[in-house]
C-alpha cells in the first residue's frame, strides 16, 4: 500500500518537527523553574528537604504515569492488528500532549510575572490533561492516521485548559480526580469527533475489528495497571494529609465493589452466561471514574462501594445494549466504548460529587473543610450552593466538549492529514512496518507475511 | 458447551451481588476513617502534613498491590488455554477479599467503640490476606469454577483473620512479610482444599496442563512484578525508620542469592542440563517467602542470602522430585506447585524466624529492640521464649491451615458451584467468551474458532 | 542438540553455586548495616522516622528495580525465538552483578573500619551498575551463553566499580544519571567485547534476528517502563530536596521532546515512510541517556528539550546508517544497537554535562550550588574547570571501557564457556526446556513442537 493519502514520509515528520520547534521555542521564553524545583529558590529559604512537594507527590505522579503511558496504551491493544498503533500512537500523542498542556495549563492557571512556574504538580496535571487526549483516542483508536492524532490533541489539550480554567478557577468547582474535567470531557469530545468522521462503510473493516488471545491478555496489562493505580490518580493532587490518604482509600474501595458488579453484570447479560473480556476490560474501572469529583470529600468507603457498584452495572449495560443503539442510531462508531467507561460514568461522578458537595458541613469535616471546600469554608458560599456550582459545571464542561468535538471533528475531515480508507481501518501495516508471524506448518521455523500484509506494503 | 452444571447466567450473577450487598451494608454500619483518613479528626489534632501514615506506606502499598493482581494474576497466565481465568478470576476474588478482609481482620484486631478504623495501614493488611487466598487459588488453578473460587476465599479470609489473630494478637509472633500467616497458611489450606477436590480423571485434560511459548513470557511478567516488589512486601508493616529500610535490603538480598541458586540447581537437575522456565517462574521467588518473618529482624544480608540461596535449592527439588509424589502418593494435584513456592519456604522461613528471634538481645538491636520484639524489650518475655512461639505459631497455622483446608475442601465439593468436568479442565472457553486465533493459510487473514472452542460454544 | 560444549548441565550450576558461595562469604565478612538500616545505630541517634533515607529514595529505588529487570529484560524480547533468554538471562546476571557491586562499589566508595556499610543508596548503586551489563548484554545478546555473561558481568562490574571510583571520587566529576559512567562505558564495553567475539558466520542464525509481531509488542512493555520511570533514575542519588525534583522534571521533558524527533525521524528514513518499531523501540529512550549528567544541573525544561530531541534524531540516524557500516566495516555485530541507544546519547550527555557544569554560577544556583557542584561551590575549582574535568571524565570513561572490554572479550573467547555455534545464534532452545506452539489446523487444541526444536531437544 503505497497510497499516497495514507504515506507518512513527510507528513508526520513535519508535523512532529514543527510542533516539537514551536514547543522549545515556548518553553524557552515562557516556563521556568518553581521554587521547589530551582536551585537558588529552594535554598533560599527555610525548609527541611521532606517538605519539597516531590515527596509528597511523585510517587502519585509515578503511578498516574504509568496509567497514562501503560494503561492506556495496553488497554487498546485489544485489537487483534493494531497492538502498535495502539501503543505506539498512545506513546506518542502523550509525549506531544503532556508538553503543550504544560504551557496551557500554566498560562491559565496563573503567570507569574509572565512566567509559567513548573514542578511535580503541574507534571501531574499535563498528564491528567494528556488522558483526556486519551479517551477521546480510544473513541477513533483504528480509523485515524497519527497526524490527524496530533492535530486532535493540540485542540483537545487548549479546550481542556479552557473548561479546566471555568470550572476551576471561575466557578470553584471541585474535581480532584476530574470525573469532569478529564473523564467527561474526554469522552463526549471524542464521541463528538468519531460523530463528525463518521464512516458508513467501516464494515469493510470489521474482520479487524475483534480481539484476539493473546491480544486480549495484553489489554488486561492496560486494565489491571490503570484498576491498581486509579487510588493514586484520583488523590495525586489533592490536598497533602488526610486527603491524599482518604482519596486513595475511597477509590480503592470504589473499584473492588465495582469489579464485583461488573463481573455478576457480565455474566448476566452476556452470551451464553460467559464472561466478556470486553466487559471485565472496561466496566471494571468505572468505578475509579466515578469517584473522580467525590473521592477526596468525606463519601465514606461504604459510599464509594455503593458508587462503585452503580459505575459497574451501567458501564456493562452500556456496552451490551447502549452502544449497539449509538452506532446504529446516532452513527457514533465509538472504537473502546469510552461512553461506557468514561461519559456515563464521569457523568455519573459529577452527579455523585455535587450532591457530596452540598451535604458538606463543619460537623463533617472539622478544620478539615477548608482544604475540600475552601469556599464554603470561607463562607462564600454555602455548601448548598457548591452543590449547584458542581451540578452547572458538569453542563459546562458537556457543552464545551461536544462543541469543541464538532469543530475539531470538521478539522480532522481535511484530506491532507492521510486518513486510513475504510477498507483498511484496525491495521497496523498501513502505518508501521510490520514483522510477519513465525509459523511452523511444514516443520520449518520461517517467518512469513500474509498475503495482505506483502499487499499493503508492496 | 451448554451444559447446565457449568453455566454461570445465574450462579455467578446472583453471588457477586449477594456478597457485595452484605459487604455494603456491613460497611455502612461498622467501618469509619480512622484518624489520618477523617477530615475532622486529622485536623482536630497537631500534625504536620508528612507525618501522616499515607508517606510512610502508600509507595509500599501500591508495590503490593501490584504483586497482589499483576504478580499472582499474570504468574498464573502460563498454562496455553487459561490466561483469561488467570488473570481474570484472580482479579475477582482479590476484589472481592480485599473488602471481606477489612470486614475480619478489623474484626479481630480489635474495634474501636464497635467500629473498624481504616487506613492505609489496614489496606496493606487487606491485600496480605487476599495473597494468602491467591496463593491456595494456584493450588486449584484450572479446576475450579469463579463461584467456588468465592466461597472458598470467603472462607479462607475468615480463617486466615482468625490465625492471624491468635499469632499476632495472643501468642505475640512477629511475622511481618508472613512467611506463616501469609505463605504458608495459603499453602497448606490450598493443597488440603485441591487434595479433597481429587480428580482421577484429570489427565483427560493433560494436554492443556501446559505451557506455550508466549504463554510463558506473560508468566514471566508476573514473577519478575513479584521479584522487584518482594521487598515493599515484607517491609510494608513492619515499623517506620530503620525497620522498614532494613526489611527491604534483607530481603533484596535474599532474592538475588536465590535467583543464582534457582539457576543452578535448575540446569543440573531439569531435561539435558537446560532450565526449566516452571522453576525460574517460580522457585526464585522462594528467596521471598523464607524471609517473610526475619526480614525485619537483624538477620543481615548475609544471613539472608544464606536462607535465599536454600530457598531457592528446596524449592527447585520440590518441583522435581517432590511435586510427583505428591500427586501420585497423596492424591495432592498441586497445579502451580505452591508447596514448592509458598508451602516449604513458608516453613523455612518460619523457622529462620524463630531461630533468629531466640538469638535477639539489646547488645544487638540497641533501643531498636521495642519496634522488632516489643515483648522482649518490655521484659514480659525472654529472646528464647520468643522463640519458641515463633515455633509453636507455625504449628498452630499449619494445624488451622490443614482443618480449615478440609472443611471448606468439602464445602467446594457440593455439586451446585458449577466445577469444570474434568475432560475440560485448564480451558478458559467454559467460563469465557474465547475469540479465535489470527491465521494466514490462505493468505487471507481471518479470524477462526477451533474446532473445539466451537463445540465448547455451540 | 545434546552438544556437548554448549551442555549447562555442570557449567551453569558450578558457576551460580561458586560465584553465590563466594559472595556470601565475602558479605559475612565485610558487609554491615549502615547507620539508617541498623537498629542500634538508628536509635541510638535523634532522629525522626521520616528523615530516614528510605523515605527519601526508596520509591525511586523501585523504579530503577524495574527498569532493570522489566525494563532491560523485556525491550530485549523483541527477538523471535529469544524471549525466555531475553528475560532470563537478564533476571540471572543482574542478580548476580548487583551483588557483586555491592561489594566493588562499597570497597571503592570508602570502608568503615573494614567494613562496607549498606542502605538504600548502595542498593540504586548497585542496580545501576547492573544497568551497565546489561547494556552490554544488549551487544552480545543472542551469542552468548549464561555462563559467558556471568563471567563478562563479574569482570564488567570491577570494571565499572574503577571507573566510576576514578570519576566521582578522585576526578570530582558530577554524573548522577550516569550518561558516562552507565550508558558510555556499558555501551562501548559491550560493543568492544561483541567485536572481539565477532562470528563471520553469523547470517547462518540471521533467520532468526529478527522480530514477529507479539515479540515486538513485549519489547514495548521495556521500552514503555523505561522512559516513564527514567526520571526517578536520574534523580535517585542526587541530592535531596530541589535537586531530585528538577532532574526528575528535567528528564520528563527531555523524553518527550525525544519521542516527538525520534517518531518524525523514523517515518522521514525508514522504509515506505512508515514507522520502523526497532526506532520507537529504542531511540525514544536517548533523551533519558542525554541528560544523564546534566539533569541534576539548571539545565532547563527548555535546555533538556533541546538535548532529547537532538538525541532522538542522533539515535534513529545511527540504527539507519551507522549500525549497518560498523557491522560491515569494523565487524560489530550490535543485537540491540547499543551504540544508539546508550553510546553516542551517552557521549552526547557528557558533552551537554561538561558545557553545563562550565556554566555554572552562584548567580545562577545561590545556596544549591554545594548540592550540584561541590567543589565549585567549596571554591577548589573553577565551573570552567568543573567542565574541563567532565569533559576528561568521558575520555577516561571510553578508555577504561574499550580496553576493559578488549581483555574481556579475550577471556570470553575460551571455548569452556559453552557459547553457541553460529547455526544456533538467537535461539532459546539451545538453554532452555521449550514448549511448543498452539496449533488449530485440524480443528483440535494440540501442542505441537517444530522439527527444528525436536531437533535441538534430541
Amino acid at each position: 500500500m503505497t497510497d499516497a493519502a495514507t504515506n507518512m514520509r513527510l507528513k508526520l515528520p513535519i508535523t512532529c518537527f514543527i510542533l516539537e520547534i514551536i514547543l522549545i521555542i515556548l518553553f524557552g521564553t515562557l516556563v521556568q523553574y518553581d521554587h521547589e524545583t530551582d536551585a537558588k529558590q529552594w535554598h533560599n529559604q527555610s525548609h527541611e528537604d521532606y517538605e519539597n512537594d516531590f515527596y509528597f507527590r511523585y510517587p502519585s505522579f509515578q503511578d498516574v504515569h504509568v496509567m497514562i503511558f501503560i494503561g492506556f496504551g495496553f488497554l487498546m491493544t485489544f485489537l487483534q492488528r493494531y497492538g502498535f498503533s495502539s501503543v505506539g500512537f498512545n506513546f506518542l500523542i502523550a509525549a506531544f500532549a503532556l508538553q503543550w498542556a504544560t504551557l496551557m495549563q500554566g498560562f491559565f492557571h496563573g503567570l507569574h510575572g509572565g512566567k509559567i512556574h513548573i514542578g511535580v504538580e503541574s507534571m501531574i496535571n499535563a498528564d491528567f490533561c494528556t488522558g483526556s487526549v486519551l479517551i477521546s483516542f480510544g473513541a477513533v483508536l483504528g480509523k485515524t492516521s497519527p497526524v490527524q492524532l496530533l492535530v486532535m490533541a493540540m485542540f483537545e489539550v487548549t479546550l481542556f485548559a479552557v473548561n479546566e480554567f471555568i470550572l476551576l478557577s471561575i466557578l470553584g468547582t471541585r474535581d480532584a480526580g476530574g470525573s469532569m474535567t478529564i473523564h467527561t470531557f474526554g469522552a463526549y469530545f471524542g464521541l463528538m469527533v468519531t460523530r463528525v468522521l463518521y464512516r458508513p462503510n467501516l464494515d469493510k473493516s470489521k474482520h479487524r475489528n475483534c480481539s484476539v488471545y493473546h491480544s486480549d491478555l495484553f489489554a488486561m496489562i492496560g486494565t489491571i495497571y490503570l484498576w491498581m493505580f486509579w487510588p493514586s490518580f484520583n488523590s495525586a493532587i489533592t490536598a497533602h494529609g488526610d486527603d491524599q490518604h482518604r482519596t486513595a482509600m475511597n477509590t480503592y474501595y470504589s473499584l473492588a465493589a465495582c469489579t464485583l458488579s461488573t463481573y455478576g453484570m457480565s455474566a448476566l447479560t452476556a452470551h451464553d452466561g460467559k464472561l466478556d473480556m470486553v466487559h471485565i476490560q472496561n466496566a471494571a474501572l468505572a468505578g475509579g471514574v466515578a469517584v473522580g469529583t467525590a473521592g477526596e470529600m468525606m463519601l465514606t468507603p461504604f459510599g464509594s462501594m455503593i458508587v462503585g457498584f452503580l459505575a459497574g452495572v451501567i458501564s456493562v449495560l452500556g456496552f451490551k445494549y447502549l452502544s449497539p443503539i449509538l452506532e446504529d442510531k446516532l452513527k457514533i462508531q465509538d472504537t473502546c466504548g469510552v461512553h461506557n467507561l468514561h461519559g456515563m460514568p464521569g457523568v455519573l461522578g459529577a452527579i455523585v460529587g455535587a450532591v457530596t458537595a452540598a451535604l458538606a458541613s463543619t460537623d463533617v469535616y472539622g478544620g478539615g473543610l477548608s482544604d475540600v471546600f475552601p469556599d464554603v469554608a470561607s463562607g462564600d458560599v454555602t455548601a448548598t450552593k457548591q452543590g449547584g456550582i458542581q451540578a452547572a459545571s458538569l453542563a459546562v464542561t458537556l457543552g464545551i466538549a461536544l462543541l469543541g468535538g464538532l469543530i475539531v471533528g470538521f478539522i480532522l475531515k481535511l484530506p491532507i492529514f492521510g486518513a486510513p480508507p475504510d477498507t483498511i481501518c484496525f491495521e497496523d501495516s498501513i502505518y508501521w512496518e510490520v514483522p510477519g508471524e513465525e509459523e511452523h506448518h511444514d516443520g520449518q521455523l520461517t517467518t512469513v507475511r500474509t498475503e495482505e500484509s506483502e499487499k499493503l506494503n508492496s
